[in-house]
């Protein structure tokens, strides 16, 4: 794996880096495609949008391009890039002219099963929490370590509920679900981070007849649904379900045009550049 | 500053450390006197109990001390003891096998003012969420740090509550106020960090005649108390004052004996090994 530090191949960085004393600072987990991120824009959004929240000063968005294409291989991958506020003296008090650090780490190729597979999905105790600043995708990610280590060995997937029982997340997906023809998602106004697939579909769904909208998703209303979908820059859009979910009987009660319009949607978002 | 990593001098750790990635590990900052650390039974117990609560297996006790003093001064100083379930390949599972990382800092000398002065206290706005691992001093730390970057130029500590309005600690200390003769604290079986001068409180100091308990506190409760205080391995006890409150009115109401046997208490807790 190819690690680039501020640019420089290198696997290390200073102890005393606030990335690593306090998680203070952002990632992104991008698939490259033919050297380039897929769907940089929104990336690159949200990055600059979590840094400005914590009050660091933004890369340079050539050079995070440029280094994201040097850790690139020649098949899809994922890559991932954190910005954090970088070295400081100790304690909390951020220093007032912060030399931020740039890692850039390159990724095994991406190896997705049939995309018509239906990914198993449990549920995790592990509660999301109100995050400190939403919206920004920070390296503030124990509740993402605890709730991966309890799935079971058959899961793909674990969906989070927040410490009022709505569903919020999956450990590292968004959650759609399917109701009356219409996609529903959780609000992620303070729960969770909204994932860039996420955000595509709520702008691009109704171009092929979704409606795609958030609401309100408690465990009960997860489990009736008629569907559910994960979206993530790994996974695009993908159908899930619960243990108790029957996704073959699902199918004979919705019909093949519906599911077909869906898949066929990720299928569009998984072309993007 | 001296820094050990596992026990080798360098300020270097691995990009691909999980403390880096996601904050996964914990951290001790303790006061160190005559080359040892000042409680470290509270400390050392906190910091394993956090380490089982995450599944990292916990690092040599005496090596932690062996570090610590090595890295110690020739005055009283803070020093830093962080564990982290070292570097891992990339994914929020965590290796099956961890090779945790051990890093030990050394700091600046104590530079205390004056044991009877006032700290200045504000109210953060930046909340207190529900800690993924309560009890855990783990090193998903960006509210402290967001909440510390609201300080205005004359305070010297934060307040913040939790999203419901309570007051839970201070941005690096434990909150106690005194009403109607007792200590009062917040409860932390949720959010904050259970400090190790908190609990010794809690435990002793009724050897001294005054009663401690945990309490519901908003903010108006903190405002109304009889007189304000705050707790950390840094500060030991020491009295503080949010802008609105008058100390000396507090003083003359309260009078001296009460305030005597709480200072007392403090410099019989700072003296402690």
């Amino acid at each position: 794996m190819t690690i680039l530090v501020n640019g420089e191949p290198g696997a290390t960085v200073e102890a005393a880096d606030r990335g690593l004393q306090f998680g203070d600072g952002v990632f992104e987990t991008v698939r490259m495609q033919g050297g380039r991120p897929a769907m940089w824009r929104r990336h690159w959004f949200r990055l600059c949008r979590g840094l400005e929240l914590l009050g660091i000063p933004p890369p340079s968005e050539r050079a995070c391009l440029e280094e994201l294409s040097r850790v690139s291989i020649d098949v899809p991958s994922m890559a991932k890039l954190m910005v954090t506020r970088g070295p400081g003296p100790r304690g909390y008090a951020a220093p007032a002219r912060p030399r931020p650090t740039r890692i850039v780490m390159g990724g095994e190729p991406v190896d997705i099963p049939d995309a018509r597979a239906i990914l198993r999905l449990g549920v995790c105790t592990t509660r999301t929490a109100r995050s400190p600043a939403p919206g920004c995708k920070h390296l503030n990610r124990l509740e993402n370590v605890l709730a991966r280590r309890e799935w079971f060995a058959d899961w793909d997937e674990g969906l989070m509920l927040d410490a009022g029982g709505r569903v919020r997340c999956a450990t590292q997906s968004n959650v759609f679900i399917l109701e009356q023809g219409a996609l529903l998602t959780p609000g992620l106004s303070v729960h969770g981070v909204p994932g860039t697939r996420r955000g595509w579909l709520l702008d691009n769904a109704r171009t092929v007849g979704l409606t795609v909208r958030e609401a309100s998703l408690t465990l009960p209303r997860v489990r009736r649904a008629d569907a559910v979908f994960l979206t993530s820059a790994r996974l695009g859009l993908r159908r899930a379900a619960l243990a108790e979910q029957d996704a073959a009987a699902e199918d004979r009660a919705l019909g093949s045009e519906l599911l077909d319009r869906i898949h066929e949607l990720g299928e569009q978002m998984n072309a993007l550049d």
